[in-house]
């Protein structure tokens, strides 16, 4: 956070394909994190895609603001308090591509009938709300029936995963069907960052 | 935001003596700003009084995780939904101090009863959401009775202000009364950061 400009360097620099931006509220998840104005900063840097994760309320709220702050991708929870439809229509109408994403309790199935409309589905693999936390293995059936139901209905749609992905717990999932990869401690631990973020994209099929 | 780090030093090479930390959630105000990981971030690089203005729906929820991460002072809003005296509590049971603030339509009436408990008053001179914003001459009467009832009572509180502070509405301020004075855009769009410190500082009685 002292040094973004430089750090978002760095990330381009190795090999990184997009920058995921938590936006927390307090409200939906127990941690406030950053917004509006960081991410328009970042833009004015990088012309990397800006996956913006929305933890917050009442994200439909949110969608036109974060647009023209510089998303690329806006990603709201199924479990947020807005009309998923409505809110996939507004992020679109802004001409941003919509995710959706679903916490460790919340079934595959019900992300089924949203999958004509969206881009990618975030399947968290930790509880939403901290860095640092570790993978939950029961995710990886969710995963998988996520991305077999894509398939059966003929989608191009991506399934990224976001909590506790290293070299260690990437292969479960790029085989369940992951095909967008979210890591945060895991690149920024390791010492040489390009290797790190090139072991989670080995073998990508997807 | 790109060199939070590098910023922090300037203000304190140009005399600022201390760093007002505005966090939205959203839901308060109409704008998501940043929270807990970066004020973690900045207590790091410096030790500068870290002023944290909470624009937040329910703020006694989160006192303890601002005080953990570096907060000096803790402001609220009497219009949030947490109980007043028992947040006021709370922020001096984690040994920080404790400020109440008041947007534009709020009476200064409404803190009187406060006064006995608090560190420093906030009068917002502008309504709470975004820099930039030209500062509300009616304000100024607001904090006037403010620092007189702080008079009458005998008590050794700081009555703040933020919102459209610089050299043209500085001096109507403090002669009403208010000796902690928050400037944005004023210090940032300085020639001489020093300098314009120093003209909000002049002739500083309180």
């Amino acid at each position: 956070m002292l040094r973004l400009g430089s750090e978002i360097k760095k990330l381009e620099d190795n090999g990184i394909d997009m920058l995921h931006f938590d936006v927390m509220d307090g409200i939906f998840v127990n941690n406030i994190t950053f917004g509006l104005p960081v991410l328009k900063q970042v833009r004015k840097v990088t012309d990397i895609t800006l996956d913006v994760h929305l933890m917050i309320a009442d994200p439909i709220k949110y969608v036109s603001s974060f647009a023209e702050s510089g998303a690329d991708i806006i990603c709201f929870h199924l479990e947020s308090s807005s009309d998923t439809l409505e809110t996939i229509r507004a992020i679109k109408s802004c001409g941003v591509k919509a995710a959706l994403a679903i916490k460790p309790a919340t079934p595959a199935e019900s992300v089924f009938e949203y999958l004509p409309y969206l881009d990618m589905v975030l399947v968290m693999t930790v509880e939403p709300g901290f860095g640092g936390q570790s993978f939950i293995p029961e995710t990886i059936d969710k995963i998988r029936k996520v991305r077999s139901r894509i398939s059966e209905l003929g989608l191009d749609v991506d399934v990224e995963v976001d909590g506790g992905i290293n070299d260690k717990t990437s292969p479960a999932v790029r085989e369940a069907g992951a095909n967008v990869f979210v890591s945060g401690s895991y690149l920024f631990a390791a010492d040489n960052m390009a290797q790190a973020a090139n072991s989670l994209k080995e073998d990508m099929t997807c």
